[in-house]
């Protein structure tokens, strides 16, 4: 049983607490906010204390581990407090919007010791997962192309585009992730971005954009493309697809249920599909903290490293140098 | 080369002309109809002479094989007619609404050695055909039940339903025939039919009918159910299932083209289904016209016999008879 | 907060007791079973008191309703004790394989005012609810064929046959039930089937069969077809199809994940179905619990009544009886 | 009735002799090959004259249009002299490989009135066309992004390698097309392209390629990618995607029939799509001729133009630049 410390009791921070506490192998022994009402509130629902000082959670002897759920901008100095701390700690993506930020932490906690695990929920989605254990089997032969579509279903709120650091690093990030999960020994190597605000053009007011479409060319040569939109009106678009020498390999989307409909105007018709994150991916962040509690229990690395939440940076960095350059980057 | 002589020039008849005059290896030499002007319209069409008085069909040595497409109350009699003239003949379905005179046909014709194919055109459509090759080829292990179902898109004429002889020997008499097809040493023993006019319930002052479900059980102890219906809005309709003791097979439903729509109300939303008959078994006409032209040319036993022909009409007799008592009917 | 007493820690109890836990207006008191080992275990997991004696549940002021979960034979006397100390039951189904026993039940608690839902947990799957409620809509206009396909992914063992009471006492009962459900305020009327031991033809020395094909009439003519299998390779088929005079609405199965594989022998090939019930109704399971708690905390009426278990079962006593008649038999 | 003079006895030759044949509307009345057995061969197929010298073509009173499916080498050359004779023309793509050429033939016939179709067959799919149909209908909003998915089933033989003048220039040019047709009235301005021998490495040797990328931004800031193999073991691969701000259109893939197959590894398995080009787009085939016939009929300008072949060229021409530059490159 680990016992966690949660640091932040908003959406995402609710969703891991009920998670946790669903568990049968974690418990919530302490949640943190700087809102206090918030730290009660879900505290209050599980049975956990709770504070308003971080420094409570990393020196509780009734935390075996820290999740952090809290604002990015505190990412990096709670890992580190974590690590001072020798707490095992997973921490939600991105670790920083700053690289230097984010390299400076990797200084700081380099030869610790202590599991950090970042938060690509993506990885443990069952068919995405599937998926890569179907190339690592060898049943299509050598990856030629990766092509990853990822739409949000609504345009977030201009609150939350003010501090989410532009959307390649809010939102392909998951993206850059997916596609090094399924190149597996390769990396790419070189980066090219089209993007622009085609869906609301008052965001080219705050440089901001919400349509792109990502090119990447691998190491080994291989071809990869993320296809991105902030908005879809037919739910939460999440879609892989691998082409390799002998065959194909897709994971596609899921519906809340499997209701067709078939009238004068249409055959097969389905539901939207599932909205939004927290429903689409319900069985990848289960399994993801399975994963985490598991690398706890038995002192194994985590499935997600820190250095992965890194180089999923570099490569979101690599879009914005080519978005302004209009060429292809190198990165690695 | 295959010469035709085609008997009827209705609608089936025009699409019977056009598929012969696209095949490499057949031609259209006379056309004939009790009206002068249908035949002189579908000869001028494919430059074949015309006839109204039927004798001169089977006369002409210019006529190697005959396709009889006119009403069904002369199928048996022009089917005795082209084995007296040594004519192969190919003969839509049904032979006759009345099983007697079918009888009476079958012994007339008994021994002559003359090829009779009848027109079951569904046996040759590429997925049905693909789906019993897969049973005979031991894909689903033993046969256990068969599920097929047929809807028309819209209610026939009044004219039609009038002389059509009822819905189960119109229409669900493909059915039947696709069952024994697909128990391919198999055969119904025994049928149960509910039945109703439950679209347009003033079709039972005609003693008329527009949905039946129809269960069957074989000699094997074998289930078949049928699910008939003249209309459905969604168009035709037109589905085998057969679950085998090692898996399932199914022969689906094809549309025009694979336009898919996605929008705030539905996902992966397709065409209604290709309407109609001439349209969704269009693959399927042509194949049966070049498996009966096979069959001439090479003198073998046509791919489906008078004898099939008259199974199914004891099939849709045995229903009429379970609609009458209620109670399960042997056959065979 | 509904505080639950759980008779019975098999499968179906377990399943049970990790739904209430995991809900959030549920808890469990106390666990029952005859053996006190398998009460232990399952107390021990959710911090629940324990006994052997049912007497005790009934009796607890901690327990607020029962569910019970033991075996079928038990069923009848539960109820009643639970109607006597005037606690809400939620009761797995079948009642009891003997109509009798189920009538002098329902006599024995008539007019109590104790709220009573059974289990048949498949109307609260979210697929078959959304298609009950697109006919309720209008959405198809009038139903007029309902098709059931309800298969099993493997065979269950001999233990569990020679208590189960056959198989459309034990399995097509959710059938009869799902019909009726979807029907609305329309009734069967007349029932036939067809059945045989095609699986494992070692079953009819037991009198058992493990195939079956079920045909129904309604009150107001509408056809009703269930197709019954006890073995799938392919996993759990659970689908329902309503044709009506509109359209037609299908609620097809799910998938543990939709990773779907393309090579030189398929295309859009998917993985077998969620095996077995307890995953592919998880959320059915779920919502079920739900309703059952919002019934037991607004003094509702349970979505699902002792009268529809009492329906169900009447319905596959007209079934065998028309398997030993070889005719249709009346019911209701 | 439009009379053909077909150039060009090959497979694809051969196809639109086929397909004019089969039509109501047009004939052919004499057909050309440098080889003359390739002319005889055909011409006896459907009682057409024969000539081995081009001349005649366009001197026959007996032609009305001329449809050219020689080597590119000849294209510019045949049009020039199909404009000079007066006789409408139908050219298969590419115009030529070289700009140049191109530009000069354009220059040539500029201000001669004579219709010229170019052979993009693929706008009259019927799923592709009604996908355009939807957009100019208002269906999915605004267009943002556009995903072409296009690979042949199986590399093309090396001679066909040496002649066909680059995989970008040879296939992605048909993807270019369609990329202009689903833009309407907007237009490419930038091109970005990553491509490799990652097939078949060997390529390299010829400087040619197997896979590419292609994104391009357009005029008014949509955005487009194209994904091209030379080989895909699933079959011929031939997809749409436009994502609009109120919905998504998709243009499938077809398969030969709809046999699915279900068993302990697999559900709702299809065939391998359909095999080759003039499998998948037989439709496209006879539809995009009866386009031209109606064209020539009444004397409108046909639906695929000589600037359209030119236009695919260009971004072609600037996929290769980018390719030589790293970079993305301004066209139009």
């Amino acid at each position: 049983m680990v016992r966690f410390g949660l640091i932040g009791c908003g959406r995402i921070g609710r969703m891991h607490a009920a998670t946790i506490q669903a568990s049968r192998s974690g418990s919530l022994s302490i949640v943190n906010d700087v809102m206090e009402a918030s730290a009660r509130a879900l505290g209050d629902t599980y049975g956990a204390d709770i504070c308003t000082n971080v420094a409570e959670v990393f020196g509780s002897d009734k935390v075996d581990a820290v999740l952090i759920a809290s604002s990015t901008a505190t990412h990096a100095e709670y890992i580190e407090m974590a690590v001072d701390a020798g707490k095992p700690v997973f921490c939600e993506k991105p670790i920083d919007l700053d690289i230097a930020r984010v390299k400076a932490c990797r200084d700081k906690i380099a030869g610790r010791g202590v599991p950090i695990q970042i938060g690509f929920n993506r990885r443990f989605d069952p068919g995405h997962s599937a998926l890569r254990q179907a190339i690592v089997a060898g049943e299509i032969g050598q990856t030629l192309q990766i092509i990853i579509t990822s739409r949000d279903p609504f345009m977030p709120s201009q609150e939350y585009l003010e501090v989410a650091g532009g959307m390649i690093r809010d939102m392909s990030i998951h993206d850059f992730d997916l596609a090094r999960f399924l190149l597996i020994d390769d990396e790419p190597t070189e980066v090219f971005a089209v993007a622009g605000a085609l869906i609301d053009p008052s965001l080219k007011a705050m440089n901001e954009v919400d349509c792109a479409m990502i090119t990447m060319k691998t190491a080994a040569g291989r071809q990869v493309v993320i296809n991105n939109a902030r908005q879809a009106s037919y739910g939460y678009d999440q879609r892989l697809e691998v082409l390799g020498s002998d065959g194909m390999l897709q994971s596609c989307n899921r519906r809340p249920h499997e209701l067709q409909r078939f009238n004068g105007k249409t055959t097969g018709a389905g539901e939207p599909y599932l909205n939004f994150f927290i429903e689409r991916y319900k069985d990848a962040f289960e399994l993801q903290l399975l994963s985490f509690i598991e690398a706890v229990e038995t002192a194994a690395a985590p499935k997600v490293s820190f250095d992965d939440g890194l180089a999923a940076l570099l490569l979101a960095e690599a879009a914005y140098e080519s978005l302004k350059t209009g060429k292809s980057v190198a990165v690695g």
